[in-house]
C-alpha cells in the first residue's frame, strides 16, 4: 500500500528529483499510506492528512535536514517521518520501543527540534536562526509549522512579539484549519476566519506572488520585486494585519492542499529576508471523508475500518467507565446542585469529557482555548467572586500554569478546584505526556489540598468534597483510561480533608499508596497472602495534607513502609512520608523509624508504549510491588 | 506634607464628592506625597508616579469597591492604596508588618486581585465579569489596568483572545509608557509607538468622543449613538487594529496625565457593552525630573533626596559585590573566552546585570521581553544549534517556564545554563517575589544538574564550569543582594558535578547546606565552637546530583544532621538527603541511620520585610540554628 512512487522516497533526495507532475500522485499515496497504517496502528490521524502537501513541499523545496522544520505540537507530523526515513519503521509508531508519535531530535536529524505540547515552535526556530546568523550561516532556513489553535498559547505570542523585531531568517506557517484538538476558540480564530474570506487580503495576494514569483530568476531582479513588494504591502496594510502589528511580513491565505502552489509559494518565500508567515488554509482529515465530517473524533480515532473509515469500537459493555467520563458526569451532576460551580479546560472538552457539561449548560462550562496559565488565572478571578470553578487540565500541560497555581489561586486562597486529567504515566503520547512531576511540584505549594482517587467512586467523593463551603484550593489527579467498578454512580460521600484510610491490616511490611495505582498494590499484597505473608495496606488518599497520625500509627506497627505512587520519585509522595517520619522521630527519638522503600517513577524520561509495560520498567506495575514485598519479607 | 485635599480623602466617597476641578491639584498633593513618603521609604517609585491620574480618575468613575479595578504587576498601585483607605500607614510600605508594595486582596477591599508577577489581569478580570454574569449582576464593572511591557506576557494574549469572543462586561486599559521595568521590547512597542503616532488614529478618536460624549444622557440616545460609533469604527477599523483583531472594541490614545479627560472618557466607556480597550499614554517618573529622565533607575530608586530627587548612595565601597553583579562582568569574561556563550533576559536586563553584556557584546545578550517562556524555548532553540545560552530568570518567574524547562530543555538534554537569580527569600517584595520553590520543583527533573554557590567566587566556578563542553542542562541558584568577599574576582576553577566539599570535620552533629545560607550555617556552628561543641559543616554545592558518597561517609560518621536551604521544606534539599539516607539503609540495613532536621521555608507564604528578619521568623538564620544545634548537642 506504500505506493510506486513513495516506495522510491528513501531519502529526502529522492524526493527532491522526482518532477513537480508527480507531487500530487505522491501526496495520494502518503495519504493512503497514513490511512491504511493507522486502521490498524492507531495514532494521529486527522491532523496528519491536514499537513500532507505541505510536508511533501517543505522537504522538496528546503535542504532539510540542514534547513531546520518544526512542527509544532508535533502529531501532525506523520507525512514528514514517512517522507524523511521513517517510512517502513511508520507502522511501529507510538509502539514500544517504536517510533514516537512527535518529532524527537533522537530519532532522526530531521526532526529539527522535539514537541509535543503546544506553541513552541516559533521560540524554538527564532533560537535556531540567532543561532545561525552568530555562526555566520546566511544560507540556513528556519521554519515553525504552527496550528491556529497552538497560535492561541501565549508562548506563540511572545516568540511573534520578539521575532517580529528580530530580523531573524524566520519563516512561520501558519497552518488554519479552524481547529486544534476540538474545534479553536477565541478571538483569533474569528480573525483568521475574516481575513481568509476578505477580497482585500485576496486581491492583495495576487499582487504579492505577480511581484515576487514569474520568471525573475536573477537574485537583483528578485531583490527588487521584494523591496516593491514591501513598500506595497505596507501602504496597503501597515499596522492592519495582526502579524504585520507585530513586525512580521504576512503572506497568504493559500490553500494547503495545492502541493505544487505551495512549492512555489514556498520557493518564493525562501529569497526572502526577516521574519515572514505565510498562512495556509488546509482541512483536517483531508481525503478521508468521515475525518473530514468529523474532525474532533478522528483526530486520534484508534483502530479503523481501512476501506469504509468506520471506527472498529471495543466491546465495552461490562468494562467500567474511564475517569474521564465520570468526571464529565460528575461535573454536571454537582453542578446541578450548586450553582456556584463552573466548568473550565484550556482546549480539551472532548478529552477532559467537560463537553457534557458544555451540551448541558453551556453558560457555566468554558474553552478557552489552549491558554494553560490564562485557564488558571481566569478561574482564580472566579473564584475571588465566590464561583466554584473546576479547571479541569491534563496533568503534564499543569506544568504551563506552575506560576499561576502558586501566585493567582494558593497565596490567595482561592476556591479553584483543579482537576488534573491523564496524571502519571500515560502510554503511547510518551515523554511530553507523561504527568508524572504533579505531586511532586504541587505539594511545595502552601494551602494546597492534594487527593488522588483509587477508583471512580473516590473521585466522585473528593470532586463532592472539594466543592463545599469553605474549603479552598484543591487538587485531584487521576489517571487517563479506565476506572474501576462496573457501577461508576454512587451517593456522594463527604471524606475527611488530610485522612487515610486502611485497607488491610498486616504485619511487619505495609504498601502506603496514592491513587489509582493502589489497584497494583492491593493485587500484589493479595499475591503475598496466598504465599502465607500478610502485608497491610494504606490508601492514603491525600498527599497534601498527610494523615501524620494514621502514619504515626502505621510506623509503630510495622518496621518496613513501600510507598507506590504513579509519579516521580524525587519530592513527590513518597519524599513526604519520609519528611514526616523523620520530623516525628527527630521530635522524638524513642519513635521508630521504620526503613521505607520508594517505588515509582525513578529520575529519568518514560518512553512511550503501553503503560503496564511502562509502569512494569519502572517497578511498580503488580509483579514488581509483589518482588519488592518478597525480597523485604525473605530479608527478615 | 499630605496636602489639603489629599489630608480630607479618608475614603473613596470622599474622593467622588470632590469637583471635578479639584481633582488636578489632588493628583498633585498625592504626587508629593508619593515622592516625600519614598524618598525615606524606599519602594517603586516611577511606575506609581505614572497612574496617579489613572488611580483618581478610576475610584472617581467607578463604584469602586464594588466594581473591580485589578492593578497588573501592581508596583504601580501607590496611588491606588493612598485613595483607598491606607494614606496614613503608606509610610509603612514593605517594612515588616506594613502595607504590602502590592495589592493584596487580604489588605484592602479595594485590592480586588493580588498581583506581583505580570499578565494576569485580563484573565482575573474576565474571570471576574464571567462570574457577575452568572450571578445576574449586570452593573459591576471590571477593570483589568495593564502596562505596555506586560501586555507582551503570553497570559495577556491568552486572556484577550478569550475575552475578545466573550462579551464579557470588561474594560482593559493599557497603559503605555514604553517601558516595563527596563525599556519595553518587541513588535508590540513599536507598534504602539506607531498607532499613538498616526493621524488616522487621531481622527478617529475625535469622531469617537464626540459621538459617544456630549451632553447625550438620555440612555436611549447614549445607545443610539453608541450603536453609531461601532458601525463607523467597524467600517474604518475592521481587522485593522491588533485589538480589534482580537474582538476588542478600541479607544484611544489619551493623555493619561489628563485626569478631566480621563473622568470623561472613562465616564463615557463605563456605558458600553462587552470588551473594551482604552489605550492612554503615559510618562514613568511623571512630575519627578530625575526619574522621568531616567525612568529605568527610578523604578524603584532606593533612598533619595526629596527636594533634588538624587539618589543617597550608601557607602558601598568596602563591600562585596553583589551576586547580581558578578554574574553580570563573569558572563562577559566567559563570552570572551568562548563564542558559544550567549545571554539572555526576559525583560530584567539592570536587574540581573545583562545589561553590562548587552553593553559589550550587544549581538549575544537578548532581552525577549516580559515573557519567561519564551525566553526558556528561544534558549533551547540556541542551544539546539549548538550555541551555550545563559538564561537569567528570578527564581520565582521561572515557575512560569517550568514546563519549558521540562519539556524544551531537559528531556532533550540542551545545553541551556539557567541563572536563577533571586533565589530564596527576597524581602521587602514579598509573598510574590520570594523564590523558594525552586530546588523542590527542579529537582524532580531529570536531566538537570543543580547548583547553589556559598559565594561569588562559586558562583565564578559554577559559571565556568556550566559551560564547559559536553555538560548538559544546567541551573545555578543564587540570591538576591550581596555575596561574601571583598575580593569577587577568582581564577576560573573547574567544580566535579555533584560533588560537595567538607567545610569543617566535626563530631556527633553535622551540618549540610547548599548556596549562600550555607553563610549562616558557618557563622552558627562557629558560635559553638565557642561554646565548646564541635558541629561538622558540608556545604553540598550540587542539590543534583547529590553527592551520594559524601553523604554515606557523613552517615557513618555522625548521629545527628542539619539540613539549612534558603527554600521550601516540602520537597527541598533536606528531602533530597532523606531519600539518599532511606534508599542507601534500605539496601543495606545494617548501615546506620542518622536523625534528620531539615531547616528552610515552612509550609507556608512568607511575607515582606527584611531577609534576615525572614530568616528569622523561618528559623535558619544564624540565631536560629545556633540554637537547633544547642538542642540537639543537649538532648545527646
Amino acid at each position: 500500500m506504500k505506493g510506486v512512487i513513495l516506495e522510491y522516497i528513501n531519502t529526502t533526495d529522492d524526493l527532491r528529483k522526482l518532477p513537480q507532475d508527480d507531487l500530487p500522485e505522491l501526496a495520494l499515496e502518503l495519504r493512503h499510506y497514513i490511512v491504511d497504517t493507522l486502521a490498524s496502528h492507531p495514532g494521529h490521524l486527522a491532523s496528519s492528512l491536514g499537513t500532507v502537501e505541505l510536508a511533501i513541499a517543505l522537504h522538496y523545496v528546503f535542504n532539510t535536514p540542514d534547513d531546520k522544520v518544526i512542527w509544532d505540537v508535533g502529531h501532525q507530523a506523520y507525512a514528514h517521518k514517512i517522507l524523511t526515513g521513517r517510512r517502513d519503521s511508520f507502522p511501529t509508531i507510538r509502539t514500544y520501543g517504536g517510533i514516537s508519535g512527535f518529532p524527537r531530535m533522537d530519532e532522526s536529524p530531521y526532526d529539527a527540534f522535539g514537541t509535543g505540547h503546544s506553541s513552541t515552535s516559533i521560540s524554538a526556530a527564532l533560537g535556531m536562526a540567532m543561532a545561525s546568523k552568530l555562526q555566520g550561516n546566511l544560507q540556513r532556513q528556519h521554519i515553525a509549522v504552527i496550528g491556529d489553535g497552538s497560535m492561541t498559547g501565549g508562548e506563540a505570542f511572545e516568540a511573534l512579539n520578539n521575532a517580529g523585531v528580530s530580523k531573524a531568517n524566520l519563516l512561520v506557517i501558519l497552518n488554519d484549519n479552524g481547529i486544534s484538538i476540538d474545534k479553536a476558540v477565541g478571538g483569533l480564530s474569528h480573525y483568521l476566519v475574516n481575513i481568509t474570506a476578505s477580497p482585500k487580503y485576496n486581491r492583495l495576494k495576487e499582487h504579492v506572488w505577480r511581484k515576487v514569483g514569474g520568471d525573475e530568476k536573477e537574485s537583483k531582479g528578485r531583490n527588487f520585486f521584494s523591496k516593491t513588494l514591501s513598500s506595497m504591502k505596507s501602504m496597503l496594510l501597515e499596522g492592519s494585519n495582526l502579524f504585520e502589528s507585530l513586525g512580521f511580513r504576512y503572506f497568504g491565505p493559500v490553500d494547503g492542499h495545492d502541493v505544487k502552489r505551495l512549492v512555489e509559494v514556498l520557493g518564493q518565500l525562501k529569497d526572502l529576508k526577516g521574519p515572514r508567515l505565510l498562512h495556509i488554509v488546509t482541512t483536517k482529515g483531508k481525503g478521508m471523508r468521515p475525518a473530514e465530517q468529523n474532525p474532533v473524533v478522528y483526530h486520534a480515532p484508534g483502530k479503523y475500518d481501512a476501506e469504509t473509515g468506520l471506527q472498529i469500537k471495543q466491546q465495552t459493555a461490562h468494562q467500567p467507565l474511564k475517569y474521564q467520563e465520570v468526571f464529565g458526569h460528575t461535573i454536571v451532576e454537582l453542578a446541578e446542585r450548586n450553582d456556584r460551580i463552573v466548568g473550565i479546560t484550556p482546549a480539551m472538552p472532548t478529552g477532559c469529557s467537560l463537553n457534557i457539561m458544555m451540551q448541558q449548560m453551556p453558560d457555566r462550562a468554558f474553552d478557552v482555548g489552549i491558554a494553560e496559565q490564562h485557564a488558571v488565572t481566569f478561574a482564580a478571578g472566579l473564584a475571588a467572586q465566590g464561583m466554584v470553578p473546576f479547571c479541569n487540565i491534563y496533568s503534564s500541560f499543569m506544568q504551563r500554569a506552575y506560576d499561576q497555581v502558586i501566585h493567582d489561586v494558593a497565596l490567595q486562597k482561592l476556591h479553584v478546584v483543579f482537576c488534573l486529567d491523564r496524571a502519571g504515566l500515560v502510554g503511547d503520547d510518551g515523554a511530553t505526556h507523561h504527568g508524572v512531576f504533579d505531586l511532586a511540584c504541587f505539594r511545595s505549594i502552601p494551602n494546597l489540598t492534594i487527593c488522588a482517587p483509587m477508583d471512580e467512586h473516590e473521585l466522585r467523593n473528593m470532586m463532592y468534597t472539594s466543592q463545599l463551603e469553605g474549603i479552598g484550593p484543591f487538587v485531584i489527579r487521576y489517571p487517563r483510561g479506565a476506572s474501576v467498578h462496573a457501577d461508576w454512580r454512587n451517593d456522594f460521600e463527604q471524606l475527611p480533608i488530610g485522612k487515610g484510610r486502611c485497607l488491610h491490616e498486616g504485619t511487619q511490611v505495609a504498601l502506603l499508596t496514592i491513587g489509582h495505582v493502589g489497584n497494583n498494590a492491593a493485587a500484589a499484597a493479595e499475591r503475598l497472602r496466598q504465599q502465607g505473608y500478610d502485608p497491610g495496606h494504606y490508601d492514603m488518599r491525600f498527599v497534601k495534607p498527610l494523615d501524620g497520625e494514621l502514619l504515626d500509627a502505621i510506623a509503630s506497627r510495622y518496621k518496613w513502609l513501600v510507598t507506590v505512587e504513579d509519579g516521580c520519585l524525587e519530592g513527590g509522595f513518597g519524599s513526604a512520608v519520609l519528611e514526616h517520619l523523620q520530623m516525628r522521630h527527630a521530635a522524638d527519638t524513642t519513635k521508630p523509624l521504620p526503613t521505607v522503600v520508594r517505588l515509582g517513577v525513578p529520575d529519568a524520561f518514560v518512553q512511550h508504549g503501553p503503560v503496564a509495560r511502562l509502569q512494569h520498567d519502572c517497578g511498580y506495575d503488580t509483579d514488581a510491588i509483589e518482588s519488592c514485598l518478597l525480597d523485604i519479607y525473605n530479608k527478615m
